[in-house]
């Protein structure tokens, strides 16, 4: 996937750590989590929680402290590995330069002929249109997109590099699928951008409301099931990946890495954290946030989220609160 | 409006269900609410709530299940009426193909000669610009939309087919009117798209904010009344009527159907469930929820919305709550 | 900055007041707050609060109702300050006309020759764009914008006239800088738009993601200072001015010329009320609204937020009194 390749040497010396337990020719190709790396990857340990999948982890080469009990495994020590992960994305995933040739619709661009392609709308460097999909005006796809069969694309809709939809996937309106995850590596005071370097993908049949926000995931994708269906302006965040046949209802947001079964409901302005899971046929009340990880067919609601019942419990006994006061109070 | 037309047998056949007490060779031509339908019209009972509503119906055909008691009335008894209402709008209003003619500005609109376009503006077939409007770079203006005088359109605005504005309207920079309302009949754990085939209409001297979505009403117009100002980021959904005068502050919501009065405030994310009323000269306070019809001049906050003087004796109880039990339990 | 000019006289005449105290032919160029009006300055009194402000103003002239003991200083007396202030601002602040050459890039921007504007972009008249910037297919620069060096500006992104950007800025898709703040002076139940003539100005090494809103000031700046990140779908409105290095989640509103400081931390979807100051080293919790000006190193979360300890008190106590109050109408 990357061109880019690097000795774990010149790693080591570019993040300012040590080298310890590794061959100094070593080259490592990209950046992975722990659980996906390979040996030709980077990969780092940031969070003592993840020290097991850490010396599980098929990584060339780990970047973690000095302090973390990794003897054995090749590694660089340096202060701050999650610093350096950040800097490694940049060194071996660099953002690539826009390949412009001047056209609307990049020269290299395969569009089906049975597509439309309104005035106004670009299409990047190899990006592929399938057959009867329509691009309304002003709509930007950008390089090595692939839009699957009888698409449609409203007007303003940008798909940042990468993005894969489906067939029949209609994005409405100024809607931003594979925009950056909001991941910044804090040092100092000052937050160091990480890098993302993932993607969008969009299954069949799944339909996004206008002025939507998808962020690419920061190593991998963000994922929207086939059938699923997002409103307008929700924010779905890096790493996100719902099951199919969900909807997620107007002003919703869904935090990093967080995943959702089949078939769940997020009434409006639904907030979810991140790093949870959202069982298959779960309903989220309007106005929700979700805290903690649910089963299958939970029904919660609140801030936190708990369940309808005793939300609603809690909500009678609130409204009588200040009676109960008033009388408590007169008593003494 | 629809130049389609089908006849109450074909389009029995094609849903799957059995046409009762109808003239085989009825022509219908559109599919409408149950108040609104004609002789011409296929309409629909999906809730015994509307029974009375449909048995007085003018409607041409409805669609029933064989068990609700509309002996006598044209109809068609199937299993799933919503998701035959879904097939029936698109059958009745396909979703017209669009008609580039590779201009930005599409020979057939009709732009006033005292109106300024931008480069990088599109406006679509038959759409008329009245005098002195300015639409700036990258607005994209559908099909059959009409602009009234002295409007702006800022950069990125999209407007769907057959939005019309009125006169000195402000439409803010990436702000969507007319696209799909969120509506979907589920059968089998399957969303079925409801084709949204209404509009958007905004009155004379209103202002829309950046980044607002204002759904096309499903089947009619989804309304924003004269001078009525909405902020940035807020979600109107389809078939929402509001009333003149309003002021809808920042990343406001309001569910499908919901009706305001003139003179409403809604305060800063406010989120106002579907299919209500909020009366004249309502305010409602920032972060609120309201969750029924309120009556004029009412002045409500917290989730559920309520008097917002109760709310504030909630919140201070609320505060003392925590000592409250540690006194009781103290003294047991 | 405003070429525009008038008499003392010849305002009060426009505004329907009685000039009082002042020479008729004292000429007036532009509207400012109190303090930092000067003796071309029109400013204005609509609060008592601000008295001792507009006794201490240098302000050329001032509108005042006749019942403001504002003798001595130039001042136009009028029923409704607010209205006056709102129609002075359009008579000597009047919107510019587009200056549109039919060019993508106009002819007077100066675009460094190591910059890449791509197909579909528009610059704007004497907009001046940084070395080594990228701006990507339908983006839209207005006019009298200045973009630093190494910044990237992606599809659809608006940047309103005389918005100015740091060196290597990120500003994502869709996003718009320089929108209208959402201010009105209502008199009569008319909404009577305050014309907003200020500007946005971002620091260096900010990063603002996409559909983001940030309003410009209604006379000075709105202001993201260096290295603060604001994430997907947030609304910052006008005059607000944050300080370096804050995070600003997604979903989360800023109201009118409210202050960060810097290392601020505004988790999800929070909601902070107009005119006041959060504290540096400030972390409000998510889908919180902070109502009160908050000291530096402030932890704060909930509705209105409160102490995070506090809040999670409240909401344990909140968990247990349906219990408490089961057991006490069983005591009686």
């Amino acid at each position: 996937m990357s061109p880019h390749a690097i000795s774990a040497q010149e790693l080591a010396q570019r993040l300012g750590g040590t080298l310890l337990d590794c061959p100094p020719d070593r080259q490592l190709t990209e950046v992975l989590p722990l659980e996906e790396a390979r040996a030709t990857s980077v990969s780092f340990l940031a969070n003592q929680k993840y020290l097991a999948k850490a010396k599980e982890s098929a990584a060339g080469l780990l970047l973690v402290t000095a302090k973390d009990p990794m003897e054995g495994h090749a590694r660089i020590a340096l202060p701050n590995p999650y610093l350096g992960f950040a800097q490694a994305v940049g060194i071996l995933h660099p953002e690539p330069t826009p390949e412009w040739d001047g056209s609307p619709v990049h020269g290299s661009a395969r569009v089906d002929a049975s597509a439309r392609i309104a005035p106004g709308a670009t299409i990047g460097a190899r990006s592929v249109i399938g057959a009867r999909t329509i691009i309304h005006p002003g709509a930007n796809i950008g390089e090595d997109c692939v839009i699957g069969e009888d698409c449609v694309i409203f007007s303003g809709a940008a798909l940042y590099r990468r993005t894969t939809l489906g067939n029949r996937v209609r994005i409405h309106a100024n809607t931003v699928l594979g925009s950056d995850g909001f991941g910044y590596a804090t040092a100092g005071g000052i937050h160091h951008k990480i890098p993302q370097v993932g993607w969008v993908e969009v299954g069949d049949d799944a339909e996004i409301g206008a002025c939507v926000t998808i962020d690419r995931g920061a190593l991998g994708p963000t994922r929207i099931g086939k059938g699923t269906k997002v409103d307008n302006l929700c924010q779905i965040a890096h790493g996100v990946r719902t099951g199919d046949h969900c909807l997620i209802v107007s002003q919703t947001g869904i935090s990093g890495s967080t995943t959702l079964g089949d078939h769940v409901t997020l009434a409006g302005k639904v907030g979810v954290v991140g790093h949870i899971h959202i069982g298959s046929n779960t309903t989220v009340g309007g106005n929700s946030v979700v805290a903690k990880t649910l089963p299958d067919g939970s029904f919660v609601t609140g801030y936190p989220a708990r369940p309808h019942k005793q939300w609603m419990e809690t909500q009678a006994a609130l409204n009588r609160l200040p009676g109960l006061m008033k009388k408590l109070n007169t008593q003494k």
